[in-house]
């Protein structure tokens, strides 16, 4: 046991002295979920703090991957480090498309001050988010001065990325149509930044002047950042050297207005939330699996008792 | 306190005596969660259990609220009594369309065995799905022999509608290609029966030709119900028995299977573990805001102690 409690900590150790082999172990300890994960995290956690986590989020298709691709070049540019975190199923980072994953990881390969790793989308309950926490804390305290966590901006991922990004950078297209009406309603909630990618197709114009309005309807009701629109073309490298500065205008202004320290206490509320929450079902499913639990659950199934007595019992 | 109390148990008995006011009222209190809640519950629970709980899924423009409401119809043509559940953000049932809610309730009012009911999408964690489960048991105490609950199949509703419901019949539609690029990949884990809606339109025998491949693909995992794959015009009611005929012939079979009973176990199981949750959520959010709480919370955010020391003391 000490062995291995001490195998791990060098493990850590090795990954806070920037081995790549020994930080890519740690983040799939960290997606295990196992008995080591507290350990981990507590050796991790003093390294945390300094990186800037920037999420980008929209449909599928609309360019996310090649926007984010984009950003580590311009990332690179100005000597700092980034990673990427992809968890959007759709992503040639992380879905299907391994061969996607093979052609967008060699533009940056031999790179030392560039990361990229995929993460597991179907996690259990509250678990995707959690894991990619705690991977965002390994990343910044290797060492990275940016992290970028692309995710699928559909359903509850958007609300997912809220949990750990310090901004959020919604990429679209004109064609996106039925999705942005899904996603309308979330979408001024989350964004501090629109990009209308593709912006040379037909209807990019009318989509960036949508957008706008929405921004000036609801500017009111946010701090006084005015969320910017931005066009961009990112296959073709255009706009991205714009959108990076707003990424970094941004960040200033969240900085200088106190909000990635209320964004840090938040995150860290939610983290222990979540801890909390996976060692309660864990207790809870043992004891509906116990002879005694089994009996509590057949009361209710024979409608002896209702939900609400019966968890009474299975907490106290 | 007594008096209040004893009001609460009137409103749920008139309830199940068939009075629709104090059923609109008793899911209302549902929805807020407040302190009446787990006597509600307690109160409703013992007379569920006849119910069948239909889920209607798919991504948005296919038709699912049109499909619900002709199967409504059809419903009502054997004598049994319908209630429809909408947590879909673009139906005309809950989303911004209330004209369309109003056009769709008229083809049933005035019918006392119809009963329609949108709910809030925007639920905390968890909160959704479980008021949507025990606005369930309402309806199934009051005695609607079938509950539709209508919901987007985007992100995580896909995956709440299994915590509710003993089919799921997903909708799609030839155009919604990329929403079904999106969907692929969970489709086949909630799918019980596959429309293809507006199936008049061009590829909707292409998509049709794919989604009978697919299930051809994954039917030896699944136990021995084929998963069939219906055209539909639900606009001009074509195609809408064969599919109630299909539902039917589900529900039958999964009956004789066992697999409802089985649902139903794992459905109590859910639930009791959403009470726990929240319940725990409650009191960690409480200690938080605590002077004590405070205290650990800063104690992290200054890296002095890791989030999992921390959660540890505040469940001790």
């Amino acid at each position: 046991m000490v062995a291995k409690a001490g195998k791990k900590i060098e493990l850590v150790e090795k990954m806070l002295a920037g081995d790549r082999l020994s930080l890519a172990r740690v983040i799939s300890l960290i997606e295990d979920r196992g008995e080591s994960l507290p350990k981990i995290v507590h050796e991790i956690y003093p390294k945390t703090g300094n990186a800037f986590v920037l999420g980008i989020t929209g449909p599928p298709g609309a360019g996310k991957s090649t926007v984010t691709d984009k950003l580590v070049a311009e990332i690179r540019k100005t000597g700092k480090r980034a990673a990427v975190i992809a968890i959007d199923p759709s992503s040639p980072f992380s879905g299907g498309a391994i061969l996607g994953d093979r052609i967008r990881m060699q533009s940056h390969s031999g790179d030392q001050g560039v990361y990229i790793r995929s993460l597991g989308t179907r996690g259990k309950h509250g678990g995707l988010s959690q894991s990619s926490k705690e991977v965002v804390m390994a990343l910044d305290a290797a060492g990275f001065d940016w992290i970028i966590v692309e995710t699928a901006g559909v359903g509850q991922t958007e609300l997912d990325i809220l949990k750990l990004a310090h901004a959020v950078c919604v990429v679209l297209v004109p064609e996106s149509g039925d999705s942005i009406q899904v996603m309308k309603a979330g979408l001024m909630e989350i964004a501090d930044l629109f990009v209308v990618n593709k912006c040379d197709r037909p209807e990019a114009d009318k989509l960036v002047r949508e957008l706008v309005n929405m921004v000036g309807m609801t500017e009111a009701a946010k701090n006084s950042w005015t969320i910017p629109v931005l066009k961009t073309q990112a296959l073709f490298d255009q706009g991205i050297g714009e959108l990076f500065g707003q990424i970094q205008a941004f960040r200033d202004f969240a900085i200088e207005h106190g909000a990635i320290e209320k964004k840090r206490a938040a995150f860290i509320e939610e983290e222990i939330i979540e801890i909390i929450w996976n060692q309660v079902v864990q207790e809870v499913r043992t004891k509906m699996d116990n002879a005694g639990g089994r009996k509590l659950l057949d009361q209710v199934l024979k409608k002896k008792k209702s939900p609400y007595e019966v968890a009474d019992e299975f907490i106290s």
